[in-house]
Order: C-alpha cells, then sequence, then structure tokens
C-alpha cells in the first residue's frame, strides 16, 4: 500500500489502478533489487529494455495502430510515477522513448516514417532519443546554434547537442535545428555518416542512466526523415508530454523516501523508543505526507485537465516545478530521519536525493518555470 | 474574476457557485467599505446580521424544517471563503452560528429545543456561542475544569470559559462541561442567573470581532438544556464542522491578498517599469498563486469526501492547518509586494495578516494539527 | 539579563554598557508601560521628547561641542537596540533625529546653521524630519521629482514627500531635491511660506509614530539653508547612518519577543507540563536564539568597522537586512509560541510584528538590500 | 582570495593566517586534482598521510613534546576549513587524529602511552581511530552495551562499534565501553586478538573516506591501556574538540560551492547575459553569501572563547549544527546556479552535498543540537 491520504483511489479507474499495480510490481521485482549496483558502475540496465517493452511500458499513449498502448495521460503519469520509485534514470529511459521520441513521431512524421520507427520503438527494438538542448542554450532554447541546410537529397547537419538522455544507445534521435532560421525536426539514425554520440562521464546523478552528447559534422538526412513542424512549439510540444510524466514520476521518488521513512522511525529505537514517538520526526513526516498528498492531487487534476482538453502549458510547468521540488525536499528530510543509515545504499535516499538534482534541472529548471509562471500571472515575462 | 488556476469552476455545481457569487457581491458591497473602520474601533458590525441571515448565511448546512439552507458541505465552505475575503472575524461570526451553534444543537439536543432556537438563529434574532477551551486548557480541552453537578431540576454549572467569539453578543451558548467526570453540552441562555459574558479587550487581531469570556457561578440548567451527547467526541464534532469552514475560509484570505498584490505589482512603477516585471516580485507571486492552488484542490476533495462520508477528522486537519498557514506566508509576502502601501488601512494586506493570527491558533494550533497528523502517520501520539 | 551567548559583553565597553543599561531602564520604566496605549491611539508619547533629550539620546554622535554626546557607534547601535526593544515608533523618533537630521546638519551645513539647529534638537526644543522619499520614488530615490529652482535670495522649492517621520512634528526638515538636474539637500523650517506637512492616517504599523507628508508650493528657502553636499551621496551618507541603527534597533524587537517566548514557555502549562518541554517549541526557541545570537555578531563587527573607518554601506546593507528579516520571523514563531495570548497586548509580540514591517521596508526594502549585495558579488546591477 | 565580507582576515592573527594558506596551497595542489576519482572509487588518498603529517596536520594543538605543533584552536579550526574546502573525507581524517585520537591520550593516557603513540600519531606512521558509536545507540551514546571485564592483567572487551572512520586503517582505536556500568576509555592496538575492523561498503557520502565497524570479541586489553577518566565527559570531551573543528570545516565547504557559484554565475551565458545578473541568481547568492559570513563570525567567536577558556559545549553545538545546516544548504543553491553541470565532477557541487549529509549527522545530528540548545535555553531536556 502507498501513500493516498485523499483517497485518490476512489478517482482513478480500474485500468489505471491496474496499469500502475503491474508497473508497481516490476519495479519491485526486477528495478529495486538491482538498481544500486547499476547506479554505482554508472550504467543503464539494458536487460530491462525488453521487458518493460513487453509490459507496455513504450508507447503507452502511442496509437495501438502503431505498437503502442492508446492509454490516457493519467494512465502514462501513473506508470511514470511507479517507474521513478524505481530509479529516476528508468523512468526517464521511458519519458524519453514515450514523450520525446514516440510522441514526435507519431505527431510530426509522414506515414512512412510512423510505420518503419514506432512499431520498433514500442518493442523496444530500437530505442530513440531527444536532441533539443545544446552546451551554451539549456534554459533558452531557441538560440540553438545547430544548423540544417538544404541540399538536393535532403538536408546537412551540423552542430552540437548535450545532456543527450540514451543518445549513445539510440537507433534514431529526434533532432531540432534551425532551417532557414527556422527550428524544425529531423529524425536521425544511428550510423548516419557525420553522426557520432560520445557518452558523458563524471556524473554524480542519475548515474543508472546514458547522457551523451550528439556531434553533427556535415551529416546527411534524407529529405523523408524531416517532421512537418515548423517553429519552438515543436519541441515543446514533446516537451509537455515529458514534463508531465515528470511530475508524475518526481511523486514516486518522494513516495519512496517517504514510505522508507515511515518504517525507519517507527522500527529505529532510540533513547528507548521508536523516533517516530519524536515531535521533531514526527513533523518532517507530516511535512512530507502534506506535501505529496498535495503533489498528488495536482498531477491527478492536470491528467483529468490533459483527457478533457484543457491542460495548458503552464498547468504542467506548475506540477513540473511543484513536485519536484518536494521530492528533493523530502528527500533531504528523510535522510535526516533515516540518521546515518541514510547514507547506505541499503535505503534509497540518496540515490533519489542525487537523481533528482538532475531532475530538478532538466525539462526547464526550476527557476525557469517561476517565470513561465510569473509570466502567466501578470502578463509580462521576466527570462531575461 | 478570482484565481482558478486549476478550473476548479468545473468540478463545482451551478447551485454552489451561485452561492459563491451571491456571497461575493455581499461583501464587496457591505463589508469591504465598511471593515477597516470596524477593525479599527474593535467593533463587530452588527447591521451586517439580519443582511447575513437574509442571504442564508446562518444555518447553510442546518435543514431547511428548522429555517436553514440544507445545503451541502461544499457550498458551506464556498461562502466561508468569500466571507474571509471580507474579513476574518466575520467569517469566524458566520462559523460560529453555523458549525458551533447550530449544528450541535441540531445534532444533539431534543426536538423541543432545535425548535426553540434554530429558526431564530437562522434568521438573526439570536446569536450563539461555543464555549469550550478555558484560561488553561487551549490545546487540550479534555482537561478541563468547567464542572456541572446534577440538581433536583437540572444543573448547577460552575468554571471559565475563555477566547469565545460572540460570547457576549450571544442569545445561547453552547457550553461544555464536565459531568461526573464526562464532558457534557449544555444551552446557556443569555440573562440565566449566574452566567456572565465579559468582553476580552486589547487584542490586535480579529479586531472586528467580539471575544469574551464565559463565567458560570452557581449557574442553574435546566434539564432540557442539556445536550445528548457525552465525551470529547461531541465538542470535536462540532471543531470538525467549523475547520472545514475555516479553511475554505483561509483560502478566502489567501486570495484577498494575492489579488492585491497582482494588482498592485503591476501598477507600481519603480525604475521605470511595473514591478510586476522584477524576478523577485514574480517569485512570490508564484509561490502565492502555487500555494493557493494547492490549497483550493485540497479543500475541494475535503468537501467532496465530506459529502461522500469518507471524510476524517485528519483530512480537516489537513486543510485547516494547511490552508491558514498559506495564507499567513502570503499575507507576509503581500507585504513586501506592496512596499510601504502595504501598511495602509487602503489595502487589505495588515488586516488579514493580523486576524489569520488568531485564525492559526484557534480550533487547534498549527502544531497541534501536525501532531494530529503526525500521529495519523505513525500511530504515536506524541502531544505530551 | 538578556540574551547574551556569545558573551559579547566582554567586548563592549563599560561605557556602551552604561549606555545600553541606562536607555535600558528608561525603556522599561517609561516606555513599556504607556506604549500600548498609545499605539492604539496612533499617537507618539511626546512626553517622553524631554527625557530623551535628557538622557542624551539626541545627538548620541554628535559632538559636544553642538550639544552632542559625541559617543561612538557602537554606543549609537545599543542605544537604539534598547529604544526598538520598547517600540520601533520610539527608535524610529531617535534614528531620524540623530541620523537623519543632527547628522547631514552638522555635515553639511554651514557654522552658522550647525549653531542656529543642532543644539536645540539636541535638547528637545526642535524636533526634526527627513525628506527623501516621492509617491512614486521609494526604492529609487534618485528618480525624485522634487525640484529647487535658484532665486535671487535663495531657492524655490516644489514638489512632494512621502513617508515622513516626524514631518508633522518638525521644526526642521532635511529636504533633498534637484537643483540644475543635481540632488542638493535644504533645511526647510517649519512655518514656511508654500510648505505644509499633513499627516498619513490609517497606518497598521508604526502606529506610535507621526507619518506625514510634505508638500512645497512655491516654497521658498534662504541661500544660507542649502546644504553643501551635491547628489545622491547625501542622502546615503545620512541612511548608512540611520540603518547601522536600525540594525541594532531590530535586534531589540527580537529580543524583546524571545524573552517574552522564554518566559511565556516555561510557565505556560499544557498536557500537565510547561510548554517548553516540547520539542516543537524548543526549536522556535533554538530559531530565534541562534539567529539573534548571530545578529548580534554581525551587527556588533560593523560597528568596530565602523568605529575603524573599514564599514562600507554594503555591511550596513548586511546588518539591516539580516537583522530585520530575523527579527519579523522571530515575532511570527514568537506568536506560536504564545498561542492565543499571543494577540493580546499583554504581550509585545503582535506590535513589534506590525511594526517591523515598516522596518523591513523603509531605508531601503529587504529585496533592495538583496541586490544591493548581489551587486557587490557579482559586479552586475539588477535592480531594474 | 575567499569570501571576508566582514575582514576577519584583520582579526586573525599572521600565524593562524600562516597555517591557513599553507593548507589552502596543499588542498590546491595534492587534493583537488585527485579527490574525485578516489570519491568514485571509494578509497582514501593515503598517499596524501605523510604529507599531511609534513605539513603538521597532525597534531595540531597536541604539545610539542609529544610532536605536535601546539598551536591554538583558532588555528585548528582553519586548518579544518581548508582541508574540508578539499574534502569532507580528508578533514575527517585529520579531525579524527586530531581530536578523537592524540587529544584523549594527551589528556587521559599514563606518560608512557603518550611516549608511546603520540609521537607516531604526529608524524603519520600510526593512524588512529574513535569508538563510541554503536548499532543501537547512536544519538544516544551512554546506553552503549560493549562492555569491558577487569582481569587478571588487564580488562575483556565486547562488543561492536559502528560508523568508525579509519576503523580498518587504525593502528590503535580509542574505545569507549562500560565497566562496572560506568563508561571508560581503552586503547586498542591493531591485531590484538579478539579485535576486527571490517569496513563497511555501500556509503553514498564520504565515500574517500574509510568507516568501519570494530568488532571485540572477549578481546584482551592490557592494564596500562586504560585511560585515565571516566563517564560520559570522556568521550564528550573529544566531541568537543572536534565538533568545533567540523564547524570550521563546514565553512570551508560552504565556501567552495560558493566560490564555484559565483565563478560559474559571471561566466555563464543565458539570454544573452550573464546568468549572475539575473535577480533569482542574485538572491542565491546573497543567501549563501550572508550565510557563511555570519557562520565565520561564529565560528571566529567561538575560537577566541576557546582560547580564552569561555567556550561552553553549547558554543560547540550551535556553530556545528548552524555551520552544517548552511554548507548543506548551500550547496542545494550552488546546484540550481550550476544548472545541469552542477551534477558533473568537474565542478565540487554534487560531493560536498553527498558528503555534508553525513557531516551532519555525525558528532551529533542537527536535531540533537537542536534540543542540547533547546535545554540550555529552557532548563528543560526534551531528548526523550
Amino acid at each position: 500500500m502507498s501513500l493516498d491520504f485523499f483517497h485518490l483511489d476512489d478517482l482513478y479507474t480500474e485500468e489505471e489502478k491496474l496499469i500502475r499495480e503491474s508497473v508497481r510490481d516490476f519495479v519491485n521485482n526486477e528495478i529495486l533489487p538491482i538498481i544500486e549496483s547499476h547506479y554505482h558502475a554508472g550504467t543503464f540496465p539494458m536487460d530491462l529494455v525488453p521487458k518493460m517493452a513487453e509490459m507496455g511500458l513504450f508507447g503507452i499513449k502511442t496509437s495501438t495502430e502503431f505498437g503502442g498502448s492508446g492509454a490516457n495521460y493519467t494512465s502514462y503519469g501513473l506508470a511514470m510515477q511507479e517507474l521513478e520509485r524505481g530509479d529516476s534514470a528508468v523512468r526517464s529511459f521511458a519519458s524519453v522513448q514515450n514523450s520525446l521520441v514516440m510522441f514526435p513521431i507519431e505527431a510530426y512524421a509522414s506515414e512512412e516514417m510512423k510505420k518503419k520507427f514506432l512499431p520498433k520503438l514500442a518493442d523496444g527494438t530500437f530505442i530513440g532519443c531527444f536532441g533539443l538542448t545544446e552546451p551554451d542554450f539549456g534554459s533558452n532554447p531557441g538560440g540553438m546554434i545547430t544548423n540544417a541546410v538544404k541540399t538536393d537529397s535532403g538536408y546537412l547537419l551540423n552542430g552540437a547537442k548535450m545532456w543527450i538522455t540514451n543518445g549513445t544507445l539510440a537507433d534514431v534521435a529526434v533532432v531540432w535545428a534551425k532551417l532557414d532560421g527556422k527550428i524544425t525536426g529531423f529524425l536521425v539514425e544511428k550510423g548516419t555518416k557525420g553522426f557520432s554520440a560520445p557518452e558523458m562521464k563524471g556524473k554524480h546523478s542519475l548515474r543508472a542512466s546514458v547522457t551523451s552528447e550528439l556531434i553533427f559534422e556535415d551529416c546527411e538526412i534524407p529529405e523523408e526523415n524531416r517532421l512537418n513542424i515548423n517553429g519552438l512549439k515543436g519541441p515543446l510540444s514533446c516537451l509537455s508530454q515529458a514534463r508531465f510524466g515528470i511530475a508524475y514520476g518526481a511523486l514516486g521518488a518522494a513516495m519512496a523516501v517517504y514510505d522508507s521513512s515511515v518504517d525507519y522511525s517507527k522500527s529505529r529505537i532510540q533513547f528507548g523508543k521508536p523516533i517516530a514517538s519524536f515531535q521533531l520526526v514526527q513533523e518532517k513526516l507530516v511535512w512530507m505526507m502534506s506535501e505529496i498528498s498535495k503533489g498528488q492531487l495536482a498531477a491527478y487534476h492536470v491528467g483529468r485537465l490533459f483527457e478533457n482538453g484543457k491542460a495548458r502549458p503552464q498547468h504542467i510547468s506548475f506540477i513540473k516545478r511543484n513536485n519536484v521540488d518536494i521530492a528533493i525536499q523530502s528527500a533531504r528530510l528523510a535522510r535526516d530521519i533515516h540518521g546515518a543509515n541514510g547514507i547506505l545504499d541499503e535505503y534509497p535516499i540518496m540515490r533519489h536525493a542525487a537523481n533528482l538534482e538532475s531532475v530538478r534541472t532538466y525539462e526547464g529548471t526550476h527557476d525557469i518555470h517561476t517565470l513561465i509562471l510569473g509570466e502567466d500571472i501578470t502578463g509580462i515575462a521576466a527570462f531575461s
């Protein structure tokens, strides 16, 4: 059983709960036992890929026509929640595959490309990645330098991307570049001449995830690999999908450290009684429970807004910003509750705490989402 | 229009929204223009009483049989929200009448007493009050000293209550006392021998509310004025009702200071531009908007839980604690945004800030609700 | 005895401690007994003026030649600390007289003017005020509109000032205006044609202080009343003096609410024991003690830096910003510790809390000082 | 140059500054280039030991008679500051050697033992460790189970210690056990029969430190290895020494992340300008600068109190609690400022953040020090 202070289980459908429970079992059985060793080694557990595919975790919202599950936003969110209860890296893998690769291919690629890529992405034969961020353009992707030039047979791509989850592993990369000054998307296939994707090393976070650079040097892209979308709204539409999943995912990480804190505080004895009986410990548990419960309400509502066609990007900024923030603060408090034991890999605290530092930064930093909401309130942009 | 980031208006019924809008208009037209002068003078605006009665603000959930409106929890909550958008003192007046007087009379009094009191309380002819807190027993009402002794014709009451909203004004007091060691309720009518209710002076908060002591010196209570309820669950059931209204009410205060902050920041020019364009101002507005929006979600859900018979006292502790806390912090931030102007009575900031200090303390302090939730999480009481 | 965790008393000189103790006695005997009634009435206790003069509280740092005490910065700071332990309004009165009126007259006026004004300001015969802030120029005084034009016999002053402590009471106003586009100071005497100083009403803060507008309509100022200083550095030099006193003063307010909290928590019994024995109460007391103690260290050091000629304006920004902030947060926590009693005027909590809202805003808001320090760190101004 | 807002360099002696500068150079040249790889590998850089010894970093306060430097508290603090600017693990190594091993041997061992151990500990031939904490007695060491029984030739030791820095490396362990119910100290030499010290694995913090269990199974200790001290005051006196160094050390970690943040924010361009020009970034930098500066003042003062014989254990609790707390919060803010780059080992942010989680917990957790100070204020212990 998991934290459900507000009885949200009465609002989720049976199907949604079924998906959540099956992913939860998968995480308990397949991810939790092995994740710390991958975290330490800095490797992604590749043998999970076929299993995740089999569970339908790739293409959750993708049409069944292309091998997806055709499920709703909420189902997607709950699946991400459970994956991130396991580890943010595993959830990131699924976020990229679902929201940053399969979504734009389904939304913006030709029928031919959809048929070529989506089924293989759905069954885990192919891994995808998403190339937007550049070394000097993190919070301001519109300033990107990566450039496409029209040629007779297609496009010539030059530039570099950074912080690309799964880049080194990917069979296909959704890459955003400027063509005649306008942002456009391209599908860049592994092995394309002039394309390389070296792994970035030295991470203290998401260590069970592969993070890469993408380098394009006169990389030739066929005409048919261009996506049918122009402008920043292309990548932003993908980010909206992914951020929604992150908002649910962060709840999973938060619930993991909360659950561990409740258990630990009830069994750890100091001064002759469980530390759960101390006011200073209860205060921390109550903070975590309260903030997670409000985050659950907010994520639930935004999922329903999505499903009813009423969600705005600002709703997603709200829940991404809020839920990652309360997750990271929960991990901090959980560390205090676990005392010295909290630094050991027997408990999931430090791993989640470190992972969430990346999650807080990627797909719009905390401060960038603050300013998105600030603009929504005031009508005035204060980014620069 | 008011803050509704999550489109909750799509979830409220038309009837609920109608009640909210009518109270909102009432507050705008009748309360806001006069409340600062009452606050300054330390008086309750008595001429509002018949108007509030006419609007159905007394007995909102009380059965129509006894003159009430028979509305649901959510309607009650929204009415309290709007009243407290005006002033916490006016909302407190209504909270007491509805939840602490009419509720226990309807729930625990004889049919005769219901007929005697409820219609007059509903039409504003009678004002009620609720005597639970004692000078030395605030957070721990079970320790009360006020004592009832059975006599031939009824009961002899001795003791003193403190911090009683409307005590001096009240025609009938719902008073809790120990009879043979068990807490029981009594209806004490104005003018009963041995009963006095002097006003408490020197308040820096809820100055537009009358706060009183209740003093019982061999006060004779007829048998029929005893409520049919034993134990702490009697007063606690009333507090659950009232706290729910407070949780919605605090949102009203928070929305008042937020709305004023948005308006002010967009019109106040410094360094050649609206202060709404500064990141440090946007950060404050976003904090307020986010926390109020989550508080709205939580209050909405708990109202529905109540209506579906699933609300627990801990749900109410959650929203009372959370919503008052974010309201008081919002008032603090609003003060910063309003600069020097924020200390003037042209703006509602300081009045709400001061009022909320009482609201934070009464009906369970912030810390007491923390420990109620801590016990809910851990199974261990840490009050003492 | 008062909070001195770090044994700073070993570092203060005997003379400094003597001044502090005598002001402390004065506050205990003369201010605390009457201040709540003045706060309520919205009046300054004028009968304190001769007593304060007699104690040497006007012109503490002013040369003895002109009737001052010729004491050092630290002595001045400690005197302000003790006055604000009483009430921020009384401290504000002294701040204005010392730092904003007597300081600029001594620093920038002619010998004749010094002789004319300083002895009377020192003995309390004259009250002064300081006119810098304008309705539309709070955080950005350099944008002021008030204007002086040279005439044959002197200057013609036009414009308006706002938020002027003691304006209505003042015999002489130090007024800053633009002359040929450059900021210059003028001594404007009470009764000067074209000069009026109506009181501002409706304050919820510093209610025991007189706050005024200053209005200049073709107001004729004699040549000799012009100060010998040009540019924003004139008023800023005064503000540096005053802010230093505010930083010490805020410690006085913080110590007042802390001392009351310690006393209250040790005597207030709930659940059968003093509330001081609860972890949630101790946590609040420790927060207050820690922050006040660090604020004391910082104020002490900056005083010594001043005395050694090493203080920079940023040092003063630091301690003004920090100490007012921790004072206001201490008042908030003190309110929780005092429970319902904390809203009564028997305790100094709400009065200090409300006063500190003004103190936080005037002489550079919290955020403005943040940005002053931010510029100091980064070399980049981010005000606009 | 390093952060010195309050010109504390004017207060440190030339000798103190010389020690600080030499350790700073050592850290820059010897530790920073290699520490991330040791952190990743989970190893302590053993080749630093002779270099640290040569620099006089072992036995800083120990009498020169026994090979120490005979320096004062402040010098010791500044050395720890600089070491922890490098890495908390290296500082921990030095803390243990100095305060937890050499201090108690000098204070409580026989002349013979002093001569036997101190010179070798000073020159780095010997490494020491300190065994107090047990698996079930972290915050409450007085409850320890480890037990000594008197035998003809000495003592028989049984029990287990946990979380022992340098345990596996140590040539001599200062071990606290109960003898006839009273806590006493023993020097347990490496290789003693019945004594083993396996390393603890799986740490996410202080990874460049060796952390061990100590296991005593009928371990025979000669009579002369018993320390001449009884009761909890023995180990507590050592902890007071060590905590003082930690308080200075945490400033080093905080200064490292602050310095990196200032540099990064001035060079990182987003939206066409350095991020140091954004208000939200300046606010974070100002927070860090302010809190570090206050922490510096507090550490400086407590050092001087120590040197003047006026320091109380509560002073040390204050600075340990405060400085570690602000360091950990600074690391969190530094992470935000560094954006995605902040998770890389090119920057010291994540390593310090993770290390400080141990530092916050060991030698008295944050909450335990809160309650120590709470007892100091109220006279009431609230630990249990």
